[in-house]
């Protein structure tokens, strides 16, 4: 939120922007500031760029025209579903089960083959919500129940604080997981009303509500479903909350495994409940939809028939099915044609849980900078905007997505120049299509760690297997097996050093900030049979 | 070659054969002999497969009775390509080059989600021309330069034996690899005509014809290329090798880095000049095109384009556009709809030569049986007779392209019953589509070793990583990484053993046919420059 102005401010900030309006609009002071590699490249390809956006714009004007109001946009974050796991990208029956309605999906949109995430969920929540690297935010670890002093600060501005000033209507529903304090709720984050759960329920089996004899989806889970834990490790970590923009929510559902097997088709009622209140509106809307985790425990009884029989087929099932209805309301609604639906998950699998959770044919998992954990799908369709059947090969990440919807609603220059913004404009990707990628580097973090970075084919890890082994081609070999390549190293060490040590440099002059976590005091005894 | 009969050989045989037609047709005596698994599961679904074979055999009968022949037959082998490698299997510009024209193919025909060669070249031939695992045939190993003494024995009855007996052309073009001496040679193997080499050349460096100064592709090959040898290590490996049945074959143009770089498209040229040659005989046609390896040197100058920029990026690209060329010949030619096309890879990538060889996301390299070994892509193609877009996970192994090769020109009670074939009839997965295959188990031997059993999503290695790890789902984990699933192996050990038994005794009542391979003198001196 970037409220909590005095009227002092307010006017000194209206003054000093109508002095940039005046004088620094030729050389774009107002706008966003970007990565260092970002301002090489656009001096690279500026020109190129502003005849790409001139095309953008003419695109998006004439959509404007035609639907009296800018295009509504619906982001989808699905949960640990690793690269290979669609049918569209190699999986689907190939891992025993089906996924139709995203299949269905990519080929009426635009399939992305190097969509990369942050390493874990809390950061790639922050990131696309606020489109900045989270160690930039002081993020840098994954909440767990009870962490407290983390979260989406106040100061942040998300797509939702954004495309609310731009006139949308705003709505949040499913897993947040950025904070569960009031500052971090997404109703003070730029959402007029939001049905939200602090984290994955039911998080631990540790949780009051849940209890032994529930039914956590495929019995083989076995007894990793929940065990006895000390007699004061053990909260009630809420439930599902339900509120208003500058009104205090409710709980309105304690955790429960009932309530976690059905919450992505839940969550996703309410999607749809809200797209249909606001689909006529002569304001777009701007929906966030956080689908359940494909992993842990709750399958959903309607979805255990897939083949490969554990709990993460269930999910997958379930969660594309929800998807498959989303689409088909919108278009039901008339209103597909005039609505961006931007799906990707928001990490690689997380195999504690195997064979419950994803799978990646990728090296490495959740939690890290190796391609399993962040090369993961990522989708957008947009009838008759965005190109059917497209699968660019153009790298994006999820920090464009908050700069690309703030573009296309035509705010783009609300985002502040006060801080670094990681996520580039890919307006052009995706209304021209294959090769028009605003980056061709990603900076990977790991929490508050530098591990990787990409360039082109290239991706150098800072700290080698062994020595000299730094460098791998992510074309020659996508699962990071052969790190000895030595004549690319030779000649893209430099590179890759110069990249690094001008990305430092700006987190000089625009630090991070920084934010503690702490484990708040457990306040209620465990007994998991009460 | 099943020739050599004499008068009274024949005589005797034929009295035979008429006592066989009176008495034991009802009873089924000439079927084919499979193996001891397939005979549990016909016991089990025979009555249906019965019915399916109704269907298969009265589309096969409109069809033959609108072209009044029956259909043409193309086998195309390439040569080491991955599973993950096409853009249909997810590779594609993922990998840094592209497949449009197989992906093509795949999109119009059939592709297969659970294709299974041999471990590497020699033995997937070997089990593509007689539809048995090489083991039975004798054959325990890739054939090098100078090995002499083993091959496809005379006796090992082809799929161009018993499609030439059934009035088919049949021709062969491209890398034979199952023989060098004269009883191997593909015109005694039942090819009317054949251009081939005996291996893939130019085998080593060490050939006489290759200069160190030859092009060999990319440069970053580096010192890969090759290297001087002992003086004595080095012979004339032959050449391209044209022939007819029942003449000597001449030798048409000795090896060379010339003569390799463009072999896909020369052997592509001549597989349509056979095709246009006999596209409206009155008689069908059989053409095997056996592709250039997708590894190693040798890249064409034409296809040097790829983004990759890897000798094997530049391969992929020109035998994908050959298969392009020959696809559209047939449509050209008005002769699709009467042709199956079957397409598939001979083995997984070899990584001794990375990055200029092949590559797969799954675990393992050619000349093992861990998925990446021997799961390849495949795809069967036959405009209007094979529906278009499907992608079938039913389990499939190369040796069931000669078996219903055999079945689909009519003559698959010509296959030899006094040994076990391991190719079983997947007509009715073809024709009639997804859940129809004939197997759901595979025997994965490498060399002589049984070293995997397939039965469903399991596969039981035969010796454990560590002790009880023999147990991975394939489903759950497609690159089996996690065999520690005890709770799989509890259940399903016994029945693989079961299976095993079985397939066991059949052996000791078809024993293995036995080879002995030896290396023949060197009989030129090194001498690379001259």
């Amino acid at each position: 939120m970037r409220g909590n102005m005095t009227k002092l401010n307010l006017i000194i900030t209206m003054g000093v922007f109508i002095l940039a309006v005046v004088f620094a609009m030729p050389l774009c002071a107002l706008a966003i500031q970007p990565d260092a590699e970002y301002l090489v490249r656009q001096k690279q390809f500026g020109e190129k760029w502003a005849a790409e956006d001139k095309q953008v714009h003419d695109k998006l004007a004439a959509l404007e025209k035609k639907f009296g109001k800018k295009p509504n946009i619906i982001f989808i974050l699905a949960d640990d579903i690793g690269y290979t796991e669609l049918g569209s990208y190699g999986g689907g029956k190939v891992r025993g089960f089906s996924t139709p309605n995203l299949d269905k999906m990519a080929a009426e949109g635009m399939k992305f083959l190097s969509f990369y995430s942050e390493p874990a969920c809390t950061l790639t929540r922050a990131a696309l919500m606020a489109g900045r690297h989270p160690v930039r935010m002081g993020i840098t670890g994954v909440l767990f129940p009870g962490t407290e002093g983390m979260g989406l600060a106040d100061e942040e501005v998300t797509v939702a604080e954004i495309l609310s000033d731009a006139g949308y209507h705003t709505g949040m529903f499913g897993k947040w997981h950025i904070g569960g304090e009031p500052e971090h709720y997404p109703t003070n984050q730029g959402f007029d009303e939001a049905l939200w759960s602090e984290g994955n329920p039911p998080w631990w089996g540790f949780n009051r509500n849940v209890k032994r004899t529930d039914n956590a989806g495929y019995t083989n889970m076995g007894g990793l479903v929940w065990s006895p834990a000390p007699e004061n490790f053990a909260y009630d970590t809420g439930g599902n909350m339900r509120g208003k923009k500058g009104e205090k929510p409710e709980m309105v559902a304690p955790f429960s495994m009932k309530l976690y097997n059905t919450m992505d088709t839940d969550t996703a009622n309410d999607v749809i409940d809200f797209i249909e209140r606001h689909a006529s509106s002569d304001k777009p809307f701007f929906a966030y939809y956080a689908g359940k985790g494909n992993h842990f425990w709750g399958a959903n009884p309607d979805f255990m028939n897939q083949p490969a029989a554990t709990n993460n087929s269930a999910q997958m099932a379930e969660h594309d099915h929800n998807v498959g209805r989303l689409l088909r309301k919108l278009k039901e609604l008339g209103i597909a044609e005039n609505t961006l639906v931007v799906w990707m998950s928001d990490n690689g699998p997380m195999y504690a849980m195997h064979p419950h959770g994803g799978y990646s044919l990728l090296r490495g998992e959740k939690g890290e900078t190796w391609e399993g954990a962040i090369r993961v799908p990522g989708i957008v369709w947009w009838p008759k905007t965005i190109e059917a059947g497209q699968d660019p090969i153009d790298l994006v990440q999820v920090t464009d997505m908050f700069t690309t919807a703030s573009s296309i609603a035509g705010a783009k220059n609300e985002i502040p120049n006060d801080r670094v913004t990681d996520g580039v404009d890919q307006s052009a990707l995706l209304l021209l299509g294959e090769g028009k990628s605003r980056r061709d580097y990603i900076f990977h973090y790991n929490k508050e760690k530098l591990e990787a970075v990409r360039k082109d084919q290239m991706k150098y890890r800072t700290e080698p297997v062994k020595p000299h082994h730094n460098f791998y081609n992510i074309y020659h070999d996508p699962s990071e097996r052969f790190p000895d390549e030595v004549r690319y190293g030779l000649w893209s060490g430099p590179g890759f050093k110069k990249m690094i040590q001008d990305h430092m440099a700006l987190i000089e002059k625009f630090p991070h900030r920084v934010l503690k976590a702490y484990q708040r005091e457990f306040d209620y005894p465990f007994d998991p049979e009460k």
